[in-house]
């Protein structure tokens, strides 16, 4: 998992070399014109769903969903897809569900297009376009370095669809290696019992406290439960106190003022706090914990970066607590559900 | 809360008498044509817009996503939605980001329908049709009537929309009249430190878990987890363990097959576990306690019956614990989101 985490720049640097694909799917896209898109992705794959909605809502204007797979696999459901674009995102491109539920898209007349770390997938077969994550083999069962792939693909895409060059997603690589080589700051709750913690987002950090909050679960064994700040104040904040962690991650841009009253409010229950945000964000919300993420880069690239810290405290607090965060307990690599 | 969990049966009793406003709006819905459906709710309701996610996906097959409202808000993006339904659900209907969403996709050509408690909301107003949930006044914090009440006008909607006649909701009333008037098994688990827990259900069971663990959360304070069985499989089955419990939410009919992987995972954790669901199917899976929900009905009608165990375990436990189930701390009963 370490390995693979400081491998995340020179992965972001090879997908910028293979932009070709990501022109070509673009416009096999633009023919169709969907009126609506559907994601159909699980686990860390889903979390780069998640982003993909946002991105594709923002800035092409084109609603989107995220897929409920069930219902093309075990309630047998064949709804109208011709004005559809289906996005499948995964890793191994094996999930039976994912497969059956994307061959089910294509013949109800949606474009499919999958995004997988392994083109020579069943995933990918069905589909009738695929585009390359081109991460690499993982061996660490915990997702890193195809997760933030996937965010990129996902992006490549949707700047292709929108007539862009790539140009935004340049800088990343090193900002990202700047990000890995800079000292982590230490989080004063991380050395105490933490068994039971909140991650928390809105908008383009949504993503991210899911995708975190599932690596502490992995790695850590920890009740990390992940919520968009509005979900929050609706019934769960009732559950925070001193007992409780919360870890604020604040998109730079508009998403880090939704996150303003979420705070105030999470300051008010005793809950141990940390911001992972942009500096002059973070430094309006002491005495909160700040772990730093500044760069030059749009909002809707920021996902990519500010995983990075998670993936880290993860790592550190799965080593911490004498667990093995490479091979999860009761976890295999590829996971199967119908 | 009590007095509003018993008021259910009479709740869904008094709404099927209002089958004039459903076949109303169907009709404009069937003028509007739509190829897609987008839901926006928060919270309880949130719940209720996933039921109807699955309902219209495999009822009239026709796709359907649930809306991220700081698009609309925060990000101010502009989908063209002329081909789309809108439905907006809240109890209050009073939440900012709903109220201005639920505008901007009129503006944008989407045909938007609320579905709320407070017929005289602005919500109500800015939409251009508008379905009474018709509750009555709910008093606890932690909604329970509103949400069989949002549960059942959803269902009534789609059916209309399908050329139903609303038959198959017949029973309803009575069999949740039985089940409230039946003995509560009583979880063993209950009585001892629950402070972590995951909920898990697939397809047409999933909703039930997600607001069986926010009431949980609301009332209680328990860190409670849902996921679909598929997702919890992809990652966070790593943190089950013999610290842990987990309630498993089984539909009738095709649901629950799904469930029972997920199950023997679950057995093999040594976490505590209750299977909510159908004699049969429970029977499959002893150790695990057991509260069996029968009725004669068919599964998309089940999450209204399925939801009162968990309605009235989450108000046995946070009495037990000695807290207030109708006040959680730190919540009011209408929640403004921007």
């Amino acid at each position: 998992m370490e390995a693979e985490i400081l491998e995340q720049p020179e992965v972001l640097r090879r997908q910028l070399e293979t932009l070709d694909q990501f022109r070509s799917v673009a416009a096999s896209v633009r023919q169709h014109d969907p009126a609506f898109v559907l994601i159909a992705a699980r686990g860390t794959s889903d979390h780069a769903a998640l982003y993909a909605k946002y991105l594709i809502e923002t800035r092409l204007g084109i609603p989107c969903g995220l897929a409920s797979m069930s219902t093309y696999t075990a309630y047998q459901a064949n709804p109208r897809l011709e004005r559809c674009l289906w996005i499948a995102i995964s890793q191994s491109g094996g999930s039976t569900d994912l497969v059956e539920s994307t061959r089910t898209a294509a013949r109800q007349g949606a474009l499919t297009v999958a995004v997988t770390n392994s083109p020579e997938s069943p995933l990918a077969s069905v589909a009738h376009a695929c585009i390359d994550a081109a991460a690499g083999e993982e061996r660490s069962v915990a997702a890193t370095k195809t997760y933030t792939a996937e965010l990129l693909a996902t992006w490549l895409l949707v700047d292709a669809w929108d007539g862009g060059n790539g140009n935004a997603a340049r800088p990343l690589p090193a900002e990202m290696s700047r990000l890995l080589q800079s000292p982590q700051p230490v989080w004063p709750t991380a050395g105490r019992q933490l068994e039971r913690l909140v991650v928390v987002g809105r908008g383009f950090s949504y993503p991210t406290a899911r995708e975190g909050a599932l690596k502490l679960m992995e790695t850590c064994y920890i009740s990390a439960q992940a919520f968009s700040g509005a979900d929050l104040m609706h019934g769960p904040m009732a559950m925070m106190d001193e007992t409780q962690s919360a870890i604020v991650i604040a998109s730079p841009g508009v998403g880090s003022s939704l996150l303003d009253p979420v705070l105030e409010r999470l300051k008010g229950t005793g809950a141990d706090l940390l911001v992972v945000g942009p500096s002059d964000f973070a430094s309006q919300h002491i005495p909160a914990a700040v772990i730093a993420v500044d760069a030059d880069i749009p909002e809707e690239l920021a996902p990519l970066l500010q995983i990075v810290p998670l993936q880290w405290l993860a790592l550190e607090l799965s080593l911490a607590r004498g667990l093995d965060p490479d091979h999860p307990r009761g976890l295999s690599k590829i996971t199967i559900t119908n």
